[in-house]
């Protein structure tokens, strides 16, 4: 299959292991906790019943439009998992699902549980609203990893038929329907499949998407009217514009990253893969635009983004409410995913930064320790009394829950989880890339050289990396010294990055470029570099146009954000300040959260004795006293009892 | 008729005339613009038209259910007008619409342009959503108005006699509806209806109102299976408690005040009344124990309350948001209908204070100060492109509007600000209270003796007042000492008040008791008082729970709570910061908004240059430079160019 040279390619989840304090357990409990559980879920709920079409007029629960969605997303962590951890029982599970699919697809390859059983009629009537690209979408995304996990293809060719029967739809060619999906999806997965077949029209699919997205006559408002509809929007969910669904104008056209959040990331993912597979430096260009408005504009600390409950839209520029945050975890994995492709267009440790950034945080918050239970909005601050108010549709809440109506979520961190190997290393020519720093090995290919790379480190806790440059014994043999680039990202957090190969300290003045160090030599079996990455307690503000955070800061110490928890505090979090002064001490507790690095300082609280109950009162009656306080990292709060939760904390007013 | 002894009773609006830079051009608006413009608006939108009855199903614009009460507004503010400032075309204009109701009233007494029209089938079926006696509230207060302003009884024989409808059908007798309505209003009407009328049936009829509210069966949900529904709740629009209506509970064991909060201020407004009257005192402890709630709690710095958009609601304990502020117009008028009967059943300056806090801050902010336009919600921070995203119903903007299709708000101000001399002073047996300074005369009798008091400021920009005690000639000879108490309200929110007679200092450590100055002299024709009330800009702070103001502070001068435009200091406003040693300069332009005091001051303004387009970095990284602010009082806001608006403003991080 062609791939563009310059594209960096990951290296496959199939190649890399990963271990280590921080993601060891969380994987693990991905693998061992989560998936079965998500299988349960999906079963008693209906989901996989579904899948027989069954459903008859009259019945409770018919499926949902996007059923097939959390089926696929769960199918597609499940490959991911045995291609690193081999289960006969969890094999045989999907290879049953897998059978239902193939039993419901349809004569003409079309193949979607609702619209097949519940409204035969409406197929592809309201592309807008009724997610059925999306779903084929994921459906396909799991075909290919199911293919190239286990090796078996019959899934591949079920969505490979059903992708070609999409593809006789949807065109600008006689007869055909000149629409695209409410909700991007299909896109990405269509470079995908793309690359799994080689069959170069799916590309071509994809590109036909992306394009035709916002162009006048307006598809939704044309398939509005064929269904007897206003041609207007549909005001009741999409708010007042197709922007929601980025639909307002061509793609290449837009500046701003607008509307649901979680379908941007998608549609932004395609655009960067057409882009990776075509050389079409336009479209490239147009990612980088949006990207540039989400990462200096849009974008919580955290790497959540779509700050917006309704529509779980981005809204406008600097507007990002911490309590009443959506950040949807569905979202902050979109970043990582948008965040890998542009890695893939450009070795630039920006978007390693941003993925790092919201892998740590706005994804790692988004599940429980122990594999259970998810968030599906990842606010900034818990106000216990809010959720009452602003719980809309059970999504905004202080405690993770189970599962959920819409529950994209939950099996969305299982795929990611069960395939994060693919984002540490990348590979282009001679060179090999180093995006983050995880505890583990990789297989991987450069210069014509097959080599293992080993990590051995304790971050993000510990600031010390070490990476050993092992040339696979083959063909090529193990003791010749092998040319090639090591290429290691130096993150935007981090100062004062070193780096030392076999011992001596590399000067990074000669051998940086946009955030990599590359490290040009021969290499012999047994070299090792040492990276360390020194990680002091950070002070960050936001920018002075973000009024949610005027007057406050957070804390980051390397690429976790922190955050403040009742459990640890007590209540009242927004009556206290960090003084310039604190000293804030990084202190590794082993028994707190399975383990983690906390900070301590003492802090001023505002003393409530002062205020007798008045609500307002003059600066200098009001006094505050020191208190002892400790942080925990963001990823892990919400782990012990329900409380407050405060990532921004305020100065002491003057 | 029959008042209770220990009752504060407000010298009536008849009786005082008011002047001075503050008010004099705001009431002189509200006379000469705001008056006729609303009769205009009333006529235009077809609210006048409906009361001919001649609306026919099928044709556009029917009468809606509360277009009784924006007509019943316009009609007592037009009569209080008439009282002090006669104008027969004025009076013409509303006995023409009073002819109209007269003509609409149907035999049995009742009288509602909407249900005789519209719905004829549908009287009393829906109290809880349907304002049918919210609206004969409103036409109660109207007609009580107008009698006592023109002596002209036809209004209040019409509104008697469909009280004494209402009072055969709504009742615990035999036969009647254990009703009430879901918009309070009623319960205070009737109390006015007995103190005009004498008849103690009509605040018997309040009482019950009042004691029938949640208790169980619930009433709504009786009424609900009468109509064929289910007798949940209605989710669409009050949430999920009868909490909204204040109803989820008898209000003698409400501890938190609750739901819609013109509603809650209405309710308490009757409440207070028939306690007053009836020296109930459980039901005046229920309202002090309301009262405490909301402004130890919920309650805007600027007096404003219901912070919550969805349900215009209180919502819990502390929850304050400045830019998604809702803080109604309407509801600070309530504020200030509330504190004034409570301080009719204790004189408590506190009372008085939040009075003046509600009326010069979140009530004067909702009308500009041309008389033409008006804020529905009243935020503390204007942030131009949120408007898009949270103006629900039209109703938060950063620009006041002429008119809303719930035009509750413009009529409330009118009819606040035609009968403001009611709130000035206050008698009681030989005592004659000055709640609030404001330039102008009344005439009251104390101990027998009528006397003109005569208040000489510049209140609220200039700190000082000067009341003149001129006992009127007559009866009784203006020569002879008059023995009373003249008892003057020393602001909760000045440190240091000064009182002098004749130009001697009075010692107010012996004669203060809740705020108030007791003078308990001999008063000769000509005697004088000097009020001081020293006006520091004082820096405020919110509690420590209030999570929205924390690190931020807002200035406050007298009454007067400021705030920055965007006129005076660009954008950009969460970027600037008050250092603790900036020198707060109060400062009368008299070429601004009319003649203002402005705040000057050097604040910090962070260097948007340090950031270079990033959202998030150190705090090490982020300069400030020193920058002169503006401050304006927070009630003119809105009168210049739109732009960004700012009361709380942040402290530098640190």
């Amino acid at each position: 299959m062609s791939r563009s040279e310059a594209r960096i390619v990951p290296v496959s989840w199939k190649n890399v292991t990963l271990a280590g304090a921080f993601w060891g357990g969380r994987l693990a409990a991905n693998r061992r906790v989560t998936l079965p559980l998500e299988y349960d879920l999906c079963r008693r709920t209906g989901r996989i019943d579904a899948l027989r079409l069954g459903w008859k007029p009259g019945q409770p629960n018919p499926p949902h439009i996007f059923w097939d969605s959390d089926i696929a997303k769960w199918i597609e962590a499940a490959a991911y998992s045995l291609a690193t951890h081999p289960d006969p029982e969890l094999e045989t599970r999907v290879d049953g699902v897998i059978e239902l699919l193939a039993n419901a697809q349809l004569p003409d390859g079309y193949l979607n549980s609702h619209f097949i059983a519940v409204e035969p009629d409406k197929r592809w009537s309201n592309l807008r609203d009724c997610h059925e690209l999306y779903c084929a979408g994921h459906l396909i995304e799991a075909a290919v990893a199911y293919a190239e996990a286990t090796g078996k293809r019959a899934f591949l060719e079920i969505m490979s038929r059903y992708a070609d029967h999409i593809a006789s739809v949807f065109g600008r060619g006689p007869g055909q329907k000149r629409g695209y999906c409410g909700h991007p999806e299909i896109e990405l997965a269509l470079v995908k499949l793309y690359r799994a077949t080689g069959n170069r029209q799916y590309l071509e699919q994809s590109a036909y998407f992306i394009d035709e997205r916002g162009r006048e006559p307006h598809y939704f408002d044309l398939e509005a009217r064929a269904r007897g509809e206003l041609a207007g929007r549909n005001r009741e969910w999409h708010g007042d514009a197709y922007e929601v669904l980025q639909a307002h104008q061509p793609v290449r056209d837009q500046t701003a990253i607008e509307g649901h959040a979680v379908r941007a990331m998608y549609l932004a993912c395609g655009m960067a893969d057409v882009a990776a597979e075509t050389g079409d430096a336009p479209l490239a260009e147009a990612c980088r635009r949006l990207w540039r408005n989400m990462v200096d504009r849009r974008m919580y600390i955290t790497g959540g983004i779509g700050s917006s409950r309704r529509g779980e839209r981005f809204t406008f520029d600097y507007d990002l409410p911490n309590a009443t945050a959506y950040a949807e975890t569905c979202a902050a994995i979109g970043v990582v995913f948008w965040a890998h492709r542009m890695l893939q267009l450009e070795a630039n440790a920006e978007y390693a930064d941003v993925m790092e950034r919201a892998l740590y945080n706005g994804v790692a918050s988004g599940v429980s320790l122990n594999g259970t239970h998810f968030f599906y909005a990842n606010p900034l601050a818990a106000v216990p009394a809010l959720a009452r108010f602003e719980n809309l549709a059970g999504h905004v809440a202080i405690s993770r829950q189970e599962w959920f109506d819409c529950a994209c979520c939950p099996p969305n961190v299982a795929r990611l989880f069960a395939s994060l190997g693919q984002y540490v290393y990348g590979q282009r020519a001679d060179t090999a890339f180093v995006h983050l720093y995880i505890a583990g090995a990789a297989r991987l290919e450069v210069g014509g050289r097959h080599l293992l790379l080993r990590q051995t480190t304790g971050y993000p806790w510990k600031e010390r990396v070490r990476i050993e440059v092992l040339p696979k014994s083959g063909a090529d043999s193990a003791k010749t010294p092998a040319r090639f680039v090591l290429a290691l990202r130096l993150p935007g957090w981090c100062r004062e990055p070193e780096v030392a190969v076999n011992g001596r300290r590399v000067s990074l003045r000669d051998c940086v470029r946009q955030g990599y160090a590359y490290l040009d030599r021969e290499w012999r079996r047994g070299d090792s570099v040492e990276v360390r990455l020194p990680m002091p307690v950070e002070r960050i503000l936001a920018h002075p146009e973000v009024r949610q955070d005027a007057g406050r800061l957070a804390l980051q110490r390397g690429p976790l954000v922190y955050c403040l928890e009742e459990a640890d505090n007590g209540p009242g979090l927004n009556g206290l300040c960090v003084p310039r002064a604190a000293k804030l001490a990084a202190i590794f507790d082993r028994k707190l959260l399975g383990g983690t690095v906390v900070i301590r300082f003492t802090a001023r609280r505002q003393r409530v004795a002062d205020w007798q109950g008045r609500l307002y009162q003059p600066a200098d009656r009001a006094g505050v006293a020191p208190v002892k306080i400790t942080a925990i990292p963001y990823c892990q709060w919400g782990n012990r009892v329900p409380g407050e939760m405060l990532v921004w904390l305020p100065a002491m007013p003057g």
